[in-house]
């Protein structure tokens, strides 16, 4: 039998369009002789849905888009069927009344043939919001090439079931084991499953685990593209039954690849494409470059604008968005206060001619005599302090904007997770921006990503995305300068907050792991310093909650998987 | 049996401090021969805790709290036992890992009493990202006054399973008609229901409909006091088995109330005290007051601030801050441009003399010649149209922000639900604010209530709630014209919009009932019109991502109950 593995990149709710994008792959996938093409979860959505799911005429939406792939099917004969991600209305007024399933679409016709039995809701998903759970294996039975086939049907966190590897599993059924004794010939399983480091071993090893349980190969096809703040990195693959590697995909970006299952597949046996698997710094900068590239196409901008200071983060930013959407659709202001120092205009100045990007540069000392001059009478006096600090950036980010309401571009927020952590960044200031492109990337793993894009290794996925692939990219000067945001004379970011080499380490510990200071200062920390950098994290919240939405390449981002109180103790 | 009704307000978080607020009201209730005492919904914890339950250390400090408190009624006999909401962790690692449950806390000890089963995940609820249902129901019996006393419990949406009564109903059990054979003398329903309109009286729906259900009375109890976007209005009550209203609580603060449960009642028997239920305009006035207080309050802020334009919006939040804070702690900067009339900063003057608000009035002039000057390089031009009204806007925020900053103050965003639905209103500008004070309030909803306010009906409340209680108070001049942004020359809202009376219908059509513009077309509507609407709303989905919490008061507000993607289509 042989299977057309349709990683797609869906547009969030454009039902008809993604219908044609799967016709699309069902015709590519026939001109190879596919009997079967497989499309990620939801894929007639797009994942995550959110509330459009919950509007009426998205759901009528949804049966013309079904009955139009079956109709265009049936007009072109010898065209494979398709498993596809819907979301199936149970006919009851309870809520919630959807099934998250799985309909075979054939030439003329559509049923849905599979029902999610594990529905997420934690972190970023909120399945239980929209979906009520199923709670009996799906098994499909096709007759392919004068036999029959039993394909175990499962979809995304359906394959989630092992606590040991995964720390924590959802309470349920296993659906895994509800399949053992209907013997399938193959396990499928169809995801959305989004980006975060080390998350594709622990996707291999998990079909790996369900192969071996049910002695058949598991195909997994995941959804590609950025939706908002997620990224999902696609790396679909085929294990064999002893969970050896047989097929994978290209990572972050679509492709339809076909893969045939032997009836009785010898050791061996079955191999298919390998796609290169590229290095963790490597698939962190690609799926951050597929994050600007989305979310700036569906949201329908030409071109990106972002604020260059010479400092580490906005370089990283504007390095992102020229791979994203080549440099001469991206535009660099450099915005200068009598406390920049040369150094940093000079060096953002060479950083966008390496990127070839278009500059302006706007001094803003006019404009802070502006605003002294007018909160004077009602400050009694000049603004000092934080205050004036936070007003430098609050011009910026006025002239930021200005610029791209001007432009129609698309403002990029350059703040990194360290600052967005403890509140070291100013609302309506640097903060603003369509999209926080590196707010869930610690400023140490900022460094590392910019060595990792200025050395050798990086050259070939530098000139795969359109960057220049020899010398230096963000360059030494920026790479090797003290981190400080320029807001006074000398100053330094150490003069507030601790070494970035400790303060990460803690806020990893407070988030990610959501340890509380005491433990920390047990286990041999600095507790004094949790305690004060807890502090830090918690009177942020409120800044956070009106951050633009933040590329979640971590297993806990800020944004929609972090709901945290504001007025609380 | 003498129960003691214990209408908390509870801060988010703060398990020590809650625990406190208990036992004071258990205290309180002793010396009015109290038997038991009731207090809301995860009372210990405060409603929503959000993510804070998913921290292991808050969960330990849960338990002490209870323990402090068990002890605490030990040391002091005569304190009657008291039932509170807590998370109860049921020892497995499959997530999610708590029951929303009721502890009965006694002298020296407490254990679970009940668990909730119907687990809301929908609007603004996330239970079940938190939340494992129970699928018992819980009857708990105590001796009390040489009798034996069945108390059927259950906790908030357990009540909700009326679907003809509410529209629609969740998923999941009956519970109380798992109640019915257990044979109730009394039905308990500990909730934390936050303000919606409308929502009182479908409370007390619910709560007859369980009473005749079951032949007995309810005990209806809710928690009071605002949580950053969630305002919960109190208003507990007991209905007798026939639905008849036996006691009812104070809207929107804190009250311990005695309500005698007799053995056997006879008609008419069993009433208590009936607190004055305020009609809906007062209502809503009073939510809106208690969310600025209580967001201020346990954020820590002495003092709110705001930009006063002489416009209706500006004025209503103006009011509601003084009433929360006292106009003694309200600050109100007058920000006028070429374009603002000379009746708009006289009226505002008025206005905050009638409030009693400290005032400074910031020409901002000035500062639109610097950016236009700053920005022509990079624009090839001054900004002109929508940039240029944007910047006036960005201005205005900066300098209120700057004095926030400055002086610790709270700034409160004016902007209403019309505009925010569809985007007349500017990012990082006049959306600037710790909270959206009117965010869920349609432009003729605060004419309406302006009206009120200036109406002899009003009075009783305004003197309640320390404002003048005669004269106007919002003003004519402010309540009769026309709206606009006055950031050109003669500009109307009109000019943009729809006027108010024919978009807030077609907002409400959209949003709150989640109907199509083709829905709205065959119905009679102007689909042209309604599908414009739709589009205005659909493209300000990135503004609102980045709005500060609103208040709600609607059944759809939008916040963490409108989960709408950005880039979709």
């Amino acid at each position: 039998m042989r299977l057309a593995l349709a990683q797609l990149n869906p547009v969030v709710g454009d039902l008809a369009g993604n219908g044609a994008r799967i016709l699309a792959a069902c015709r590519r996938a026939a001109t190879e002789g596919a009997d079967l093409v497989l499309t990620p979860e939801l894929s007639l959505w797009g994942y995550p849905p959110r509330d459009l799911l919950l509007l009426p005429a998205r759901l009528e939406a949804q049966s013309q888009a079904l009955d139009g792939l079956a109709a265009a099917l049936a007009a072109a004969p010898g065209t494979p069927a398709v498993l596809v991600g819907v979301a199936e209305a149970c006919g009851e007024r309870c809520l919630p009344n959807l099934h998250n399933a799985l309909a075979l679409v054939e030439a003329g016709g559509w049923r849905v043939v599979a029902r999610k039995q594990l529905l997420p809701s934690y972190d970023v998903f909120d399945e239980r919001r929209y979906f009520r759970p199923a709670s009996a294996p799906a098994l499909l039975e096709l007759e392919c090439r004068g036999r029959s086939w039993r394909l175990g049907l499962t979809i995304c966190e359906d394959l989630w079931v092992e606590e040991e590897l995964q720390g924590q599993r959802l309470v349920g059924p296993d659906p895994i084991a509800a399949l053992q004794p209907l013997q399938p010939d193959l396990l499928l399983n169809l995801s959305a499953s989004p980006f975060s480091q080390a998350k594709g071993s622990l996707r291999r090893q998990l079909a790996s685990r369900a192969a071996g349980r049910l002695g058949c190969p598991v195909v997994y096809v995941n959804q590609v593209g950025g939706n908002d703040e997620l990224v999902f990195d696609g790396a679909s693959f085929v294990v064999d039954a002893h969970g050896a590697l047989l097929c994978r995909l290209p990572c972050c970006q679509e492709a339809v690849t076909l893969w045939d299952a032997a009836a009785s597949p010898g050791p061996g046996e079955g191999a298919g494409s390998l796609a290169p698997e590229p290095e963790p710094l490597e698939q962190l900068f690609r799926v951050l470059v597929l994050g600007v590239r989305d979310y700036a196409g569906t949201c329908g901008f030409q071109q990106a604008l972002l604020g260059l200071s010479g400092g580490i983060d906005s370089a990283l930013v504007a390095v992102i968005a020229a791979a994203a959407l080549g440099g001469n659709r991206v535009r660099a202001l450099l915005l200068p206060s009598p406390w920049s120092s040369a150094g940093s205009i000079d060096d953002a100045l060479a950083l966008a001619g390496r990127l070839g990007l278009r500059t302006d540069t706007l001094p803003i000392a006019a404009l802070m005599a502006g605003f002294d001059q007018a909160l004077a009478p009602a400050l009694g006096g000049e603004p000092t302090g934080v205050t004036a600090e936070n007003l430098q950036s609050r011009i910026r980010g006025s002239l930021l904007m200005a610029v791209a309401n001007a432009e129609g571009g698309l403002l990029l927020a350059t703040g990194n997770k360290s600052e967005l952590a403890v509140g070291y960044c100013t609302l309506y200031g640097d903060m603003n921006g369509g999209l926080a492109v590196i707010g869930d990337v610690y400023k140490c793993r900022v460094f590392e990503l910019c060595a990792w894009l200025d050395s050798p290794a990086a050259a070939s996925c530098r000139a795969d995305l359109g960057l220049p692939a020899s010398g230096e990219l963000v360059g030494a000067a920026i790479r090797h300068k003290p981190p400080s945001a320029e807001l006074r004379p000398n100053q330094q970011d150490s003069d507030s907050l601790p070494e970035y080499a400790v303060l990460d380490p803690l806020l990893e510990a407070l988030v990610e792991q959501r340890r509380s200071p005491e433990q920390l200062g047990a286990a041999g920390h600095d507790g004094a310093l949790a305690e004060r950098v807890m502090g830090l994290l918690r009177r942020a919240e409120f800044k956070r909650r009106q951050a633009a939405p933040v590329l979640k390449v971590s297993g806990q981002a800020f944004g929609s998987g972090w709901r945290m109180p504001i007025a609380a103790r």
